[in-house]
């Protein structure tokens, strides 16, 4: 095993984003950003949702050697259901250490460990059950505080406009709203009892719309501090929840790493360790190693689990004759075994065995969509709807044991199919939160397949998916590196925005007006910094106008400074005003504005009346062609 | 003046895409690009439309102070209905040399001078005109082999598959079904006859999406080299048509290097160009002046013109409480116009003027949304709607012209309001193709403004709308660079198709499926070649694993040589044929797969049933808080 790295080894990015602030709203001290506005605005700061946790604040202590402060820790002793105990044991196998090359390790997290939390026997320790028993805890009341930033200043300035498809958005989010949502099944707050140090968060159509981004070692590349780097730059970005997908080796201690100092929820795809704890063969599983791997990562404070129990052996046939096939790893894998045993998945047979681990922890389902389309051609076909449903039975199942459960959606599909996908999904799994990856509307852009799947991703969210899985533009092609990490999350933040703004979020478009008025106003800094991605924003104005005057000036690079169509509408109603009168009362002599375009329309309506005439009349408009 | 530059200084990019071929079909030689696949793939080459001109063409030979080869010049003379003439003289001020600084001048294009065309007194040379009296011109021909590249595969391999909201795409397209559609104004084919350099294209709900790049100098930057090089950058990513935007200086020195080495229709706002004569100073604009610009543009060949005609005088007060007024330049012009004297938009009072010069050299009307919404604030307010009536009013007027019309739309629009856009246009504009700007899903991600548009362009695409005016990640901050257009020309490509795909446009699928094999076979160089974008789908390949050997292995850096999902399928498949039995033979013990599925979803249902019937219960589910 390799030495401690120096701190300089795993470095991460903290401070504010640029123009903001860092404030803590109510008893709970929940964490939110402020974006400070010129004075000459008259606007307050505006407050906007945050998940970068205390690496954005400058008061905060950060120490990746010893990991995040355990903020959730007095609240999951004080329901006095849990008990610590010794733990499992940690294998060579757990770090892929197994084969004959042992080089390459990832070092022990150094933090000082603590003893694993579990329920204490006979209980369940998820926040379903003590939702559907009434009680509101520390965390639903964090997730109230959480959501209804900026709910308060739209409650005067807004009219609600939307079209939600049946979602039940309040005006205002109240706890016991929040108990109700994760009662019913339609919110989950993924919130292991062995992650404390994760600040709580809601997934589920009735809140604000989330985003997940992908991380993780592969078997040939990455290493430990890019990783802890990846996970702190994406959270800064907007990143609600970070899944590590490690293969290869070092899953094991990487992952403690990302956990031990993640402020967001962390999923794994636990199929992908157990597969490396049999080299690679997935034949070789068991239902034995695939539960220890349950249980180990169920210790280190995996908040949810991705688990393809939905790939049951007379599906698999289905996707034989796909152009894509499986594209899912882990549903490739349970194919396979299911192929080579003859035997229905032990995912599937087990799942009640899985139940209780899930409830013993609070760890969420996030039942996955092994037989997800891999492309246009095979979208919305018989093997992914047939695994939807299997998913809808297994949400029933979980929900008998209070477990907290999301369905996770494809892929790739076309536009006009993806609504389908939405019904379908509400239809058989009782408004679970829907989790989808995109979708991509099309196969044929590599290297832009963050563009691809963010128009699948805005729309399908807009439709009632509660969080959206990234993709970024390495899809397909390589691994992500920072850059693509920062533009995957920003593309796939834009696109939640736009299902809120869609759905009628009465508080999203709060934001859209702040930068519109900046940008209306030439308070070029303030439309910076109201961005989802300030630094890019003054970059790219900056390569055209460098200098610092342009930051203030009354015009951009677009028109320069005679010839401004935001100068002349200022210029409109200045000129308005010297009349004094208002702009109505200096133009109207003549018909209203009403009237004329009611006119214009009466006029357009003849005008194709007339043709239409023509055409019925089999004018000279449509004659044959001559000759 | 400055001396004509070297030929270096106006360097363009030539030689073919990688991967791909020119092909030029039928009597007209229509110019493809076919796509080569390696010979394991057993696959013909894929062909696919190509609007990059010559320049893509080894056999070519370009020379940018030259021009292009005038393709339609017989074309236009043989219809016997054009004169030339001596045109108009060029004036200092038609370069924006009026005011005192005159430094900075561009070069005059050095290609040899024709005399402009117009029509013979009486004649109209539209195609529209030819169209509604029966006659398929040789544009119309080209167009019908050029949108039906990969039809002809299409009909064995492919159903019809998509939702396509009432249009009629065939499922082979002849001339006579571009001839009836241009007739019936629901499809325009830009071609003045003055631009004979340009290869026909077609805009229109039933033919493929187009797409719109912007370029042009600004009175603070660019020159007339990068703005040629833009352009032909531009198309060969592929831009369908290329507006030229310039303000400041040079403006008409600019448009003629551009449009004799364009083989795309080129549009401009001529408004621009008279504001610059008159010093930028709105009020003093003249129906003379604005008469003169478009003479001076028609004789150089411009191929439609976007004249914001619908700005009355009565709806400029509905802008004065948007939260970004008007942002159209062209609108705010004439609105201050308007104010200023009080007095009904000139461009509206002299429209029937102004269709006897689009008539007489074969000019669309490209009728420009003056008050289309800046922001998400202002989306489909009543001043837009306004404009939209006088818009289609002026298209019945300028059909009885038998002159081509498209007409422009928004802007900033949340997703769940696009559809009211295309909607409203339908019926007022009689199917005249919609040419839209985006439109923009959020206001908050300045930077990121080709994918907050590219979303909203994808659906209204789908919609029905025939063009798609590109935004750049510079849009509301800086004038694109090279970068920027082929990021913004590359994002719009794949919107379109995502639109053609959700249309089911017959064809469309054959590319994403073509790519979609190439991936799973990991034929890596045809997966980057049938990509929109081969050199950046190849880099980033190439960043992670940049060997040689990684180009050919069936392996990608994702999962690693050990893991992968695409191989274990091809194992499933193998693993069933080494069965010699079919894959589903070997499976076929137990319930079925429609069996199985049907199953869950009863299961799912019933878990559902009982759920909502505890809640109806009032059950312990959604008891109220504990104390």
């Amino acid at each position: 095993m390799a030495d401690v790295p120096a701190r300089t080894e795993i470095g991460v990015t903290t401070g504010p984003i640029r123009g903001s602030v860092k404030v803590h709203v109510g008893a709970h001290r929940v964490a939110m950003r402020e974006i400070l506005l010129e004075p000459s605005s008259g606007e307050p700061p505006l407050r906007v949702y945050d998940t970068s946790g205390p690496y954005t604040d400058p008061a905060a202590t950060i120490d990746i050697m010893a990991g995040l402060p355990a903020l959730r820790r007095n609240w999951i002793v004080a329901r006095g259901d849990v008990e610590p105990y010794a733990g499992r044991q940690i294998r060579p196998e757990d770090n892929g250490q197994s084969g004959p090359d042992r080089s390459g390790g990832v070092p022990q997290f150094p933090g000082a460990a603590r003893a694993p939390l579990r329920a204490r026997a006979g209980m369940n320790v998820s926040q379903m059950h003590y939702a559907r028993r009434g009680i509101i805890t520390p965390e639903m009341e964090y997730v109230a505080v959480r959501e209804n930033m900026g709910r308060e200043a739209a409650r005067e300035a807004l009219v609600r406009d939307g079209q939600d498809f049946g979602a039940a958005i309040p005006d205002h989010v109240t706890p016991e709203f929040v108990r109700q949502e994760v009662a019913r099944g339609r919110a989950i707050i993924p919130s292991n009892i062995n992650h404390p140090e994760s600040e709580p968060m809601a997934i589920g159509r009735n809140f604000l719309v989330k985003i997940n981004a992908n991380i993780g070692n592969s078997a040939i590349a990455s290493n430990v501090a890019s990783e802890v780097d990846k996970m702190v730059w994406s959270i800064r970005w907007g990143a609600d929840t970070v899944m590590d997908l490690s293969t290869g080796r070092n899953i094991h201690d990487t992952r403690e790493w990302i956990i031990r100092n993640s402020p967001v929820p962390i999923g794994t795809v636990p199929i992908y360790q157990a597969l490396e704890k049999v080299g690679g063969v997935a034949e070789d599983l068991t239902w034995d190693i695939f539960r220890d791997t349950l249980v180990e990562q169920a210790e280190q404070g995996v908040d949810y689990f991705t688990i393809h129990a939905g790939v049951r052996l007379p599906y698999i046939p289905l996707t034989a004759r796909r152009v894509t096939g499986i594209v899912s790893r882990g549903g490739s894998i349970m194919a396979k075994w299911c192929l080579a045993h003859h035997q229905e998945s032990f995912l599937y047979e087990r799942f009640e065995e899985i139940c209780e681990i899930m409830k013993a922890y609070d760890i969420a389902f996030s039942l996955g969509d092994g037989l997800r389309p891999g492309s246009i051609a095979d979208a919305n076909d018989e093997a992914q709807f047939a695994e939807l449903y299997t998913l809808g039975e297994l949400t029933h199942k979980a929900w008998a044991h209070d477990i907290q459960v999301m369905i996770e959606g494809p892929g790739h599909v076309p536009m006009h199919k993806i609504k389908e996908n939405m019904d379908k999904q509400l239809e058989v799994c009782g408004e679970a939160p829907f989790y989808t990856l995109g979708p991509l509307t099309t196969d044929i852009a590599p290297g832009y397949d963050h563009i691809t799947s963010g128009i699948g991703a805005a729309m399908i969210g807009w439709y009632g998916t509660a969080m959206l899985c990234y993709v970024t533009p390495k899809e397909h092609l390589g691994l992500p590196d920072r850059d693509d990490v920062k533009v995957g999350v920003v593309t796939y933040k834009l696109a939640a925005h736009a299902a809120d703004l869609a759905k009628g979020h009465p508080a999203a478009r709060l934001r859209d007006d702040a930068l519109s008025r900046a940008r209306f106003d030439f308070r070029w800094r303030d439309q910076f910094n109201l961005s989802l991605d300030p630094d890019t924003a003054e970059q790219y104005h900056d390569q055209t106008l460098p200098a610092e005057g342009a930051k203030t000036a009354h015009f951009c690079s677009m028109c320069g400074p005679k010839f401004c169509s935001m100068k002349i509408t200022q210029e409109v109603r200045d000129f308005a005003g010297r009349q004094n009168q208002g702009i109505e009362g200096f133009i109207a002599t003549g018909p209203t504005a009403a009237e004329t375009a009611a006119a214009s329309k009466a006029a357009a309506i003849k005008g194709m009346a007339e043709m239409a005439q023509k055409y019925r009349d089999g004018g000279d408009l449509y004659m044959p062609a001559a000759g």
